[in-house]
C-alpha cells in the first residue's frame, strides 16, 4: 500500500481499526494534495473520508448499493473504487466527475448531484432487490443533514419507514448546507448530536430504528454501528456527526462555508491560487445590496445558498432582509408568493439549475396570483465543471411556459444593475439570469429604440441579418457581426435586454432584414429563440442555442465551442444563410453538437 | 336565518353551540343539495363543515388570514362568506369557482389547488404580516393529512418550526388523500389520534407547540382549541381529527375514496344519475392490467390518485404491483428510477398537471440515467371545471425539453392500448397522455407509413394542407378535413402516434404539401407543434394550440371551442393560409383566446 493507486477494497478488510486511521490520514492529504491543484468540492470530501472507509469495510459494494446523496460527497468513495489516479483530472473534459457517474465505475449508481433525492432511489432500488427476496443485498443512502431539509427526502423518510426494507438512512450530520443548516430539523438534529431527547425523536416517531449519533470520525465506532443497523433487519436512521472539512485546519477554520467548494489554492494556506476575478454573482450581490438600502419592501430569498447566489452583502447590511428556508426550492417559491402577497417584493436568488424542482410553485403559487416576484438565476447556460446535472439550460423553456412572466438577460454589469433595478418596479413575475462566469466590460448601445439596445450595425451594406443576442453571448454575437462586415455581409446586433415576451419593436425590426438569427445558452428547442421566430412571421428565423442534450463536465468556454456559441460559429451559419437565400422557406434550427 | 343566503359571519358571534351545530346541519343538507345537482368535492365539504364554522368563529377574517390548502375543503367557507347562492353554478363556465377565488371574495387567499403548498404561504404571509409587529393579525393555514406527505409540506413545517411566528397550522385528519393516506406519518398521526405518544411526536420533536387531537366535528372543542392555540402565541399545531364526507351516510360508506369528487348525483343515494361512460382512464387501467398479467416486472406508480388514475384493476389483481406513495410526486419519479435500476419497468400514473412537481426527476433521475419509466399522463389538455390549475397544458412543453423522452398521444381507444405496449417495451423514457373525457370511437387509418397513421386524404385535389393531429383532437381534425374538401382545398390529415421526437416520414411528407397546420391541446408556445415546425424547414408551418394564459373553469368542449381547437377553427386557420399563399414565409402560431 505504497500509494493509493496501489490500494484495492478487499484490502481494508484486513486493515484493523489503526491502520485504516492511517489510510484515513493518507487520503485527507491526498484529497487536500490533489483537490488544491483542481478545485473541486474540497469541504464535503474531507468530511466522509472516515466514513466512507467504515461503509466499504461493512457493506460489499456494488452488491450492496451505496447511494451518495449529492454526489460530491463521493470523493473517498472514488478513491476506494480505483479512481485515485483520476483526480489529476477532477471534473475536466474528459477527466473524472465530480460526481458520481456510472461510466467509471459499477459502484456508481446515481448521477443526479440535486440535493435530498438518495432516499427515494434507495426506496426504489430496494424495492426492486426485495422482488428477489434471498438475495440479502443491502442498500445505503448517504444524506447531509442539509439535504433532509428538502421536501423530496421527507417523501423518502414517510415511505420508507412502512416500506418494510432494511434500507439504512446514513444521516451526514455536519450541521451545514452551505450554510448553517436551518429550520426545526436542526434544532432537532442538535439535540440528538447532544443526547437529549426530551423532545423525542422525529425518526423514531416515523417508525425508523435510530441508532448514534456516531463519531463520524471514528472508523471502529461507524463500522460497529453500521453492522447494528445491518442486524436491525429495519429501515434505521444512522446519526453520523461529521465536520466538513474536518483534518484540514483552513477548511476548519473558514466560517463561511467550510470550504464547501474551492477552486485552485495553495494546499498549505488554502487561500486561491490566482486573484479573485469580479463575477455576475458579485455585481448581481452589490446591486441588490444598494437597492435594498431604498427599498424596505425588497426582501432576498435563498434556498440554503447565501453567499455563492450572491447575498452575503445584504446579508451582512439588514439581516432580516435575506431569508434562508433550507434546500427548499418550492417552499422558496410559494412562501415568495405569501411575502407579495403581504406587501413585499421578494427576490428569490437560485441556481438556475434549481428551478427546476420549483416551476409548480412558479407557476401556480407566483404567476396564476400574479404576484410581483423577481427570480434571480445564477449559473444560467453552461455551468462547466459540475457537468450535467448542474447546466442552466433548461430555464429559459420553463420561464416562457409561464403566463405574464418577463425574463430579463443582461449582457454586461451594467445591464444586470438597470434590468435588477426595473424588474423590482414590474407589479408581476419576473426573472433575470446571468451565468457562472467572469464578468466583462460594459457594452454601450449605439441606439436605443423602444427598450431594444443596438449593439453593431455594418455601415453602406444590405439589411442581411439580424443578430438577437440574449444576455451574456452578446460578445460573440459581436465578434460574429464584426467579422461578417469584413466580408460584405451586412449584420445588426440588437439586445432585447427584456427578452420576453417578445418586444413588438423587435419583431418591426426583424421584417426590415432578409434574415433574423437568435442566440441564445439554453436549449434551442422550445426555448426563447423559437418563440421569437414564432413570433416573427415576415421573415426566416434561425434559432441558436443549446442541443436538447446532457452534456458532460468540462470548461464553459470549451462547451460553448462544442456547442456553436462562439463568435466564428454564429457567422458560419449566417454565412450559409446568405449564401442559400434561394432556400424554402421556413424555420431552422441548430443546436446540435458539432 | 330563514336560509344561507341570508347569513352573515358576525351572526355566527351570536349563536352559542347548540345554534351552530343546528347551522352546521342545515349547512351540511345544502352542500349535499347542491353539489348533488352540479358535481363537486363533496366529501371533503362534508368533513370541514364544523371546523370552517369554528374558524370564522374564533378568527377575524379577511382581518386574519385563513389559508386553505388544496383549496376543495373551503365549500364551507364560501358558504360563510356570502357565496351559498352561487352554488347552483358550482365550477360552471362564469359560475362559482370549486376552489378559492380571489375574484369571488376577500375572504380568499391562495388559488392554487395542488397539495400541501398552504404552509409555504403561511410563512410567507407571516413574515410579511409580521413586518407590522403591532397589527396582532393571525395566520391559520388548514391542510389534510394527506397533503402533509408533500415534500413542499415538510419545508413549511420545517421552516415555521423556527420562524417565530405564531402560525396555527390546523391538520384536518381524516386519514386520506383519496386513498387512506401511506407512509410513516400516517402511522404516527393515528398514534397520536389514539392518545399513544409512545412513540414521542413528530410535531413536538420539530419544535411546534401540539394541541389535539380534537373532534373536528365538535365546535365547541374546536373552537376552545383555537382559542388555545392563539393563546400560546408560537407556532402551533392542531390536530383536528375529521371524517370525510362526515353525515351524509352515502359519502361514509363509499370505502373508496368517501365520495372525494362526484358528478351529479342522487342526494337520497348517492348513486350518480346519470350512467358511467367509458373514459380514456378506464382504457388504460384495463389494458394495464391485461399487460401486467404478462410482465411481471411492470410496477405502477401512484401519488395517492390510485383509483381515479386508473389503477383500481391491476391492484385488485396483483396488489403488490400498485405502489402508493403519497401525494410526493417528486419521490414517485425518483423511486421509479430506483426501481428501473433494479430491473422493474415502472409506469407512473398521474395527472398531467402534477408532472410539474417533478420535472426535476423526470429530467435528472430518470432521463439522465437513461432508465425505461413510463410515465401516463392523465387529465391532459384542458381539463375543465376544476380551473386553472388542473389543465394539463404544460406537459408537451416540459416532456419534450427532456433528452431521449418519447411521447406518444393516442387518438382512440386502440390506440392507447397499442402505444403503452409499445412504451414497455422502449428502454428510455416514455411519456403517453389523454385527457380527461369519454373514450370515442376507434378510428382506423387508411394507410400506414414507417409508424405514421393516415387518417384522412383528400382525393383528386392538391396537396394544400397537411394537418398533423395530436392525440384525442383527432376527430376534429377529420371534421375540418371533410369540410375543406367540399370547399376544393386538399387535405392530408396524419396522426404520428409518438409525437416526439419528430418522425422522419413525418419531415418528408411535410415536404410535399403546401402548408403544414398542427394541433395540439397543449400551449401553442413552446409545444410539440413548436419543436415540429423547428425541424419541418421546407414548409411553412402554423401551430394550432393553447395559449400561454390561465383558463378559468368551464365545461372542456367549451373550453376547446373558446381556444379554436374545433373542426371549425381548424378549418377556418386551413382556408386563411390556403387563401393567403403570397405571405411572406415564416411559422406562425395561434395561440390567443378569440
Amino acid at each position: 500500500m505504497n500509494n493509493l493507486n496501489d490500494f484495492s477494497r478487499t484490502a481494508l478488510l484486513r486493515l484493523d481499526d489503526r491502520e485504516l486511521n492511517e489510510l484515513a490520514s493518507r487520503m485527507r492529504q491526498f484529497l487536500v494534495d490533489s483537490v488544491a491543484a483542481t478545485g473541486g468540492h474540497l469541504g464535503a470530501a474531507l468530511g466522509t473520508v472516515e466514513l466512507t472507509i467504515a461503509l466499504h469495510r461493512v457493506f460489499d459494494s456494488p452488491r450492496d448499493v451505496m447511494v451518495f446523496d449529492t454526489g460530491h460527497q463521493c470523493y473517498a468513495h472514488k478513491i476506494l473504487t480505483d479512481r485515485a489516479a483520476g483526480f489529476s483530472t477532477l471534473r475536466q473534459s474528459g477527466g473524472l466527475s465530480g460526481y458520481p457517474s456510472r461510466a467509471e465505475s459499477v459502484h456508481d449508481w446515481v448521477e443526479n448531484s440535486h440535493a435530498s433525492v438518495s432516499l427515494a432511489w434507495a426506496d426504489g432500488i430496494a424495492k426492486a432487490i426485495a422482488r428477489d427476496s434471498s438475495s440479502g443485498r443491502r442498500v445505503v443512502a448517504v444524506i447531509g443533514d442539509g439535504a433532509l431539509t428538502g421536501g423530496v427526502a421527507w417523501e423518502g423518510l414517510n415511505n420508507l419507514a412502512t416500506a418494510g426494507h432494511p434500507v439504512i438512512v446514513v444521516i451526514n450530520d455536519n450541521s451545514r448546507s452551505y450554510d448553517p443548516t436551518v429550520g426545526g430539523l436542526s434544532v432537532h438534529l442538535d439535540r440528538l448530536r447532544r443526547g437529549d431527547t426530551t423532545a423525542g425523536n422525529l425518526f423514531e416517531s416515523l417508525g425508523f430504528a435510530y441508532l448514534g449519533p456516531v463519531d463520524g470520525h471514528d472508523i471502529g465506532a461507524i463500522s460497529a454501528v453500521l453492522r447494528e443497523a445491518t442486524a436491525t433487519g429495519r429501515a434505521v436512521v444512522v446519526h453520523c456527526v461529521t465536520a466538513k472539512g474536518h483534518g484540514y485546519p483552513p477548511a476548519e477554520s473558514d466560517e463561511d462555508d467550510r470550504m464547501h467548494a474551492c477552486g485552485v489554492i495553495d494546499p498549505a494556506t488554502g487561500f486561491p491560487s490566482r486573484p479573485n476575478k469580479r463575477m455576475w454573482t458579485d455585481v448581481f450581490g452589490a446591486e441588490l445590496d444598494a437597492v435594498a438600502r431604498t427599498r424596505p419592501d425588497v426582501v432576498a430569498l435563498t434556498a440554503a445558498m447565501r453567499l455563492p447566489t450572491g447575498l452575503g452583502a445584504l446579508s451582512q447590511a439588514r439581516p432580516d432582509a435575506v431569508i434562508d428556508s433550507g434546500i427548499a426550492e418550492q417552499h422558496v417559491l410559494a412562501s415568495a408568493a405569501g411575502l407579495a402577497t403581504g406587501g413585499a417584493h421578494p427576490v428569490v436568488a437560485l441556481y438556475s439549475t434549481f428551478l427546476h424542482r420549483a416551476f409548480d410553485q412558479l407557476l401556480l403559487d407566483v404567476a396564476l396570483h400574479r404576484l410581483p416576484v423577481t427570480v434571480v438565476l445564477d449559473r444560467a447556460g453552461i455551468t462547466g465543471p459540475d457537468g450535467p446535472s448542474h447546466h442552466g439550460m433548461w430555464d429559459l423553456a420553463l420561464l416562457a411556459a409561464v403566463p405574464g412572466m418577463r425574463i430579463a438577460c443582461p449582457r454586461d454589469p451594467q445591464r444586470l444593475r438597470e434590468l435588477l433595478r426595473e424588474a423590482l418596479d414590474v407589479k408581476g413575475p419576473t426573472a433575470l439570469r446571468y451565468p457562472k462566469a467572469v464578468v466583462g466590460e460594459d457594452m454601450t448601445a449605439l441606439a436605443q429604440m423602444s427598450g431594444l439596445d443596438v449593439l453593431y450595425r455594418s455601415r453602406n451594406l444590405p439589411l442581411n441579418v439580424l443578430l438577437v443576442s440574449i444576455g451574456a453571448l452578446a460578445p460573440e454575437c459581436l465578434l460574429a457581426a464584426e467579422s461578417l462586415t469584413g466580408e460584405g455581409i451586412g449584420v445588426t446586433v440588437v439586445d432585447p435586454r427584456w427578452i420576453w415576451p417578445i418586444n413588438p419593436a423587435l419583431v418591426a425590426m426583424a421584417a426590415r432584414h432578409q434574415f433574423i438569427v437568435t442566440v441564445e445558452d439554453g436549449i434551442a428547442e422550445g426555448g426563447v429563440g423559437t418563440r421569437m421566430a414564432q413570433a416573427i412571421t415576415t421573415t426566416r428565423t434561425h434559432v441558436l442555442g443549446l442541443p436538447t442534450d446532457f452534456l458532460a463536465h468540462a470548461g464553459r468556454e470549451e462547451l460553448l465551442s462544442q456547442t456553436g456559441l462562439t463568435g466564428a460559429a454564429i457567422a458560419e451559419t449566417c454565412r450559409r444563410l446568405v449564401a442559400e437565400q434561394t432556400t424554402p422557406a421556413g424555420t431552422a434550427l441548430s443546436g446540435s453538437l458539432r
